[in-house]
């Protein structure tokens, strides 16, 4: 596998691809791939002639008291992953590359980033727009390829992308699951044996607040409340939030008129896991 | 002089140009065009096959006590010197083609807009920041051109496209002065004969500071105190700064080291005017 860790290096690759007309899909990840991260590969592999991931555990998108230091890293893995998957370039920049010391600039948005995770992630989505804008100016990609169990990040993404009038494409791509359920996540791998049983709490509690909107009804606070109580049913989990907004606007609903994102995060233990689904009204 | 409106037509335009191999400067204004943009333009023309220039009043990077509605408007004048100036493309949008009503993100940047202008004028840089990020992704151009005049404009902008990876090339140009010294500005209309006059003390006071500078003074106390006095000889005249700060960083300097940059803005009656200069050590 191809693997640059600087900027220069990856510019040079891209421009040289596209002078021959090729086009590119980027894959931004923080590495430590699971078949997620493999699904967006092989979408973009599908969708573009060239493939570049990725792979660079931002700072700037961690609290001061978060997982950083712990987040887990595996580059060999992941390298094997990429190349089995379709990818033809890995861009593994150390942190110092894309902050230089006088490093002051930044991207941020106000509305979609205040409800949800970003209430007790105050600097997480500054992190995020920032990174992945560099991201995509590095790569100068025809598409970018985002995961919807980061439903928050993708819809801040689409976005930014949108506000600043940035010439890349956003695909969205589907939640994958482990077989009992449990969304796939890079910190799945912090739980153990009793806590990956209670994990499956999210799932299983987002599964009755889907049954109830099938069901029809339509009281968010009914809804939130069925997915509250279920989750409390769970003595290793402690709720962040449950929540119901619109699926765009990321503000919360009163009624619910257009498609709405049905979003929680669950501390399981230590751990902050989070899950959501879509419904169309 | 062609003229457009829309985001739409500017990358269909750009896209055209790159597909035929031409390169392409941008000249980002506000309008109301003087000789210090037509350097500009002139500039961008040498260097480039096409040139667009923007003209657009961007209301993000005003506060709610400044000029945005009196702000000099004339599109027919302004699209007679870019045609008579070597521009190809005119890309004049409406505020709403720029920010749409749910816009919610922002490019901003710390420490070299805390002071000088960014201290008076605190959504200023914001508003630059994010409308030149956006004119930027617009226009895909190799190269933009701004005026040194705006000397603090343009070392944030330079440091925005370093710390985000934009590709592109920033060349700043001299400050453009009518015959008797005032450097040229928009604003200038504003002026009435005898604030016309007043004016002049800007570009004065500077060439005293220079003098000491020249003459080896280093203590910055000094050649601000130097600056400051001329200033005060004129009535209608009030400070806003006078400041000597690193050429790069606008940091404020202890001792004079490496080149630094020394600055004025200063009310002539209710018309805040700016101007400065390079000194290298």
């Amino acid at each position: 596998m191809n693997i640059v860790n600087t900027v220069d290096e990856v510019r040079q690759r891209v421009k040289a691809w596209k002078k021959e007309g090729l086009s590119i899909g980027l894959v931004p990840t923080m590495g430590y791939l699971h078949e997620g991260h493999q699904s967006l590969i092989r979408r973009a592999a599908e969708e573009n002639d060239r493939v570049v991931v990725s792979i660079f555990v931002n700072p700037m998108q961690f609290g001061p008291t978060e997982d950083l230091e712990s987040y887990p890293r595996d580059l060999e893995r992941d390298a094997a992953l990429c190349e089995k998957t379709g990818a033809h370039l890995i861009f593994q920049p150390e942190a110092d590359e894309m902050y230089m010391p006088d490093f002051c600039s930044f991207v941020d948005m106000s509305i979609l980033t205040e409800g949800l995770c970003g209430k007790s992630r105050p600097v997480h989505f500054r992190g995020v727009c920032t990174v992945v804008n560099k991201l995509f100016n590095i790569a100068g990609a025809d598409r970018a390829y985002f995961g919807q169990k980061d439903a928050q990040q993708l819809a801040v993404i689409r976005r930014m992308v949108r506000d600043l009038n940035m010439d890349i494409e956003i695909v969205g791509c589907p939640i994958i699951r482990e077989e009992d359920g449990l969304a796939k996540s890079s910190r799945n791998t912090y739980l153990d044996a009793e806590e990956r049983k209670a994990a499956l709490i999210l799932n299983r509690s987002l599964s009755i607040g889907k049954k109830l909107l099938e069901n029809g009804e339509r009281d968010v606070k009914k809804v939130i409340a069925g997915i509250t109580e279920a989750i409390n049913t769970e003595p290793l989990a402690k709720i962040d939030y449950v929540d119901v907004v619109d699926a765009i606007s990321l503000q919360k609903v009163g009624r619910m008129e257009k498609t709405v994102l049905i979003a929680v995060a669950v501390y399981i233990g230590k751990t902050r896991l989070i899950d959501n689904f879509s419904f169309e009204i």
